[in-house]
């Protein structure tokens, strides 16, 4: 992961940020990077995930998955427990027969009906992940994808796998029924558990290459230092942090490949979730290129300067899919182009672009779409927002505001004791001014 | 469509907006009104599409297909010539044998490359969609795949549906081969095109009730009246205009419909490539319930007071997918429940812990999702963007902004002329500041 982070100085951006203010920012960063690197060595809460690409246990992963030969890999979680499964289905190469991953991460009763319609449910092995063994959506959907096995004639039990904590309900059925199961660890908040087993076991499912996934992750962990000007991860976080208070709120996640698509999706509840409190936050916005400059690009550069936009590009592609040579007048400037170059020459005009209108970009770049880079990627996205959270001072690794409406959930559904009654009794009171 | 604003009041939230600061918008809203409706009735630029459900021929797109039965639909388009298409392919009910609707909307060589192996080529229709005819991305794509069906020996001829302007390299190429064509509506910009045959072609080629749609989509434009009282589309378009002005410059468009998950995209592309200019412009995020309390509810209850959540909540769903009564501990108050109960608390209980923090969001509720209501829906919001326009005083229907990275593009690829040479060697001037 190389990080060019040119376009969003002064010089070139408004908002932006002088190179002064990044060498007294660089001093910020020198303390805050002390306080992770202990955090990750003495593995404390939150700051545990990174730590995993030392402590993650590959070869339980490829243990636990090894005996399956499915067709179909089913996850079904929601949030952090689907996110990174889904980012890992998309970014990372795999076998050509390797079996296509899908999340059961909602439960809208017409999605999962087709769904579940859809898969050869005695080939499709189900992995179901919560930490806690209790949320409402995760159970839900398990529940009824069990039945819908058992209905088919399918043992459930011999297509099983399950990711949890150490107890609650979900390790009790495993432990009744002799799943294979494997641990979520401690002191990971399921938005930084992409790397450990909640992430990586669809993926090894898939035949995907975990090891190196993780073994880049650990480069990336071993490369740390106390500099933004040496370590792309907080170049990345210190830009964004410096733009963020001089006025940059959004944060434009926009990879040139389509297949990041899912990872501007996990991006986007790892910054969300991780720096939204205490009225701070910068909002992630998750964008695709060269797509969205159909759609969203008029807004980057003529609405408010209220974003920072971040690119990732990877430089060095498989040549496939050249234009044909035919070409009606006036597209001959596509000839013998191929469709890559056309997407890399979108992407750099549209940097250009950006820069010329004066708002403020970053660009990311990869070299390759492999394992190993995609491991650097996401270690250096979540050490990044680590080091924004240092820098805001707020906490990183809790979710409080997502509580209220889960008691209240479960209120509405008619769940006994104070809290729920309460909450529910809350929702009844809504002030109404309808228009019909 | 209802709309119920009652959570955007100044009494409730903060931002918010006072019942008499409504009344007086209102007076603004009456003349605008007015300019939307002289603007329809004449078919002036842009206006013209909310003339469309009088104005659009069904039976030309019906006719245009009903020659067809594929197995698979491919939309070869980019922005509002495809966002519409993928939308309607997920949100309108159509036969339990409809071929899946697939869209080439990006140049990624890996993903052009590995959607096209999984297509039945020779039971694939095309439906290649550019106004202009000119669109690099689209006019790419096309090429490529017409040479993939002629060397997997398919008559492209036999399978190609063209949907362009009067005028072009599309619409010469349709001539030449004698192609069904369908034209696109002069005046009305990509993003509003959703309810003609830019849309609905693809649609009708799936069974889905083209005729219904647009039918819902006249209801609509006929029940529009000079104030936001009485007319949903404008009780909505006013708030997020005013909630806009008093600092909600982020709107979270967030259905509680999996189907919806792409009106989300195409809402997007609707408000921020018609809002974002002058320095002015809401910015869309797309999100989904119940899935994304999981990931950015977190941001939306305890970051910055710079949104509006707009929900969209479905009232009447088929009954399906009960979930089992063999419940764990501590989840018993599942038992019974439809998941449909459990989105729809999840819904509730959502909007009302956000009210709770003081945190503007509005109820837009659909009945049941089908043709009718789509219809409504998708006019409402274009008619709520083109009043927020009129409010601005913003040229709603153009998106100059995109222009500069087109000529930077076709630069960069080689393309002859002074704008795209001087484009391109702008771009060489990048100021760097690499961390490796």
């Amino acid at each position: 992961m190389r990080v060019d982070i040119g376009n969003a100085l002064g010089a070139t951006a408004t908002p932006g940020v002088s190179r002064t203010a990044l060498e007294q920012l660089d001093e910020r960063v020198a303390s805050a990077h002390e306080r992770i690197d202990h955090g990750r060595r003495e593995a404390e809460h939150g700051y545990a995930a990174l730590s995993l690409p030392r402590r993650v246990n590959v070869d339980e992963v490829l243990a636990a998955t090894a005996g399956f030969d499915p067709e179909a890999v089913l996850v079904v979680g929601i949030g952090g427990s689907a996110l990174g499964a889904t980012t890992l289905a998309a970014a990372l190469p795999a076998p050509d027969d390797a079996p296509p991953v899908y999340a059961l991460d909602n439960v809208d009763p017409a999605h999962v009906s087709s769904l579940l319609d859809s898969l050869p449910l005695s080939e499709t092995v189900v992995n179901v992940v919560s930490k806690s063994g209790t949320t409402a959506e995760t159970l839900a959907n398990f529940l009824v994808v069990r039945t819908r096995m058992q209905r088919a004639g399918v043992d459930w039990t011999e297509q099983t796998l399950v990711t949890t904590g150490d107890a609650g309900p979900l390790r009790a059925m495993a432990d009744r029924h002799d799943l294979p199961t494997l641990r979520v660890p401690n002191g990971v908040p399921g938005r930084f558990s992409v790397l450990s087993a909640v992430g990586t076991a669809s993926a090894a499912l898939r035949g995907a290459d975990v090891t190196r996934l993780v073994a880049g992750a650990r480069d990336a962990a071993d490369d740390l230092s106390g500099s933004l000007f040496e370590t792309p991860a907080y170049a990345y976080g210190a830009v964004a942090f410096a733009l963020g208070r001089r006025g940059a709120t959004s944060n434009a996640m926009m990879p040139y490949v389509e297949a990041l698509e899912p990872f501007a999706e996990w991006f986007a509840q790892l910054w969300a979730e991780s720096l939204g409190k205490d009225g701070l936050g910068q909002t992630p916005l998750r964008a695709l290129g060269a797509t969205d400059q159909h759609s969203q690009l008029q807004l980057y550069r003529a609405g408010p300067r209220d974003k920072l936009v971040t690119f990732v590009r990877q430089t060095k592609r498989a040549a496939a899919a050249p234009v044909p040579d035919d070409l009606p007048d006036g597209l001959s400037y596509l000839a013998g182009e191929g469709l890559g170059d056309l997407l890399d020459a979108e992407f750099r005009a549209t940097e250009a672009s950006l820069a010329a209108a004066g708002r403020p970009n970053v660009r990311v770049e990869i070299d390759r779409l492999d394992a190993r880079s995609v491991g650097k990627l996401l270690y250096g996205m979540e050490t990044a927002c680590v080091l924004v959270g240092e820098l805001e001072g707020i906490e990183t690794f809790t979710q409080p505001a997502v509580e209220w409406g889960k008691v209240a959930a479960r209120g509405l559904l008619g769940a006994a004791g104070d809290p729920e009654q309460d909450a529910a009794d809350a929702v009844a009171e809504k002030e109404r001014l309808v228009v019909d």
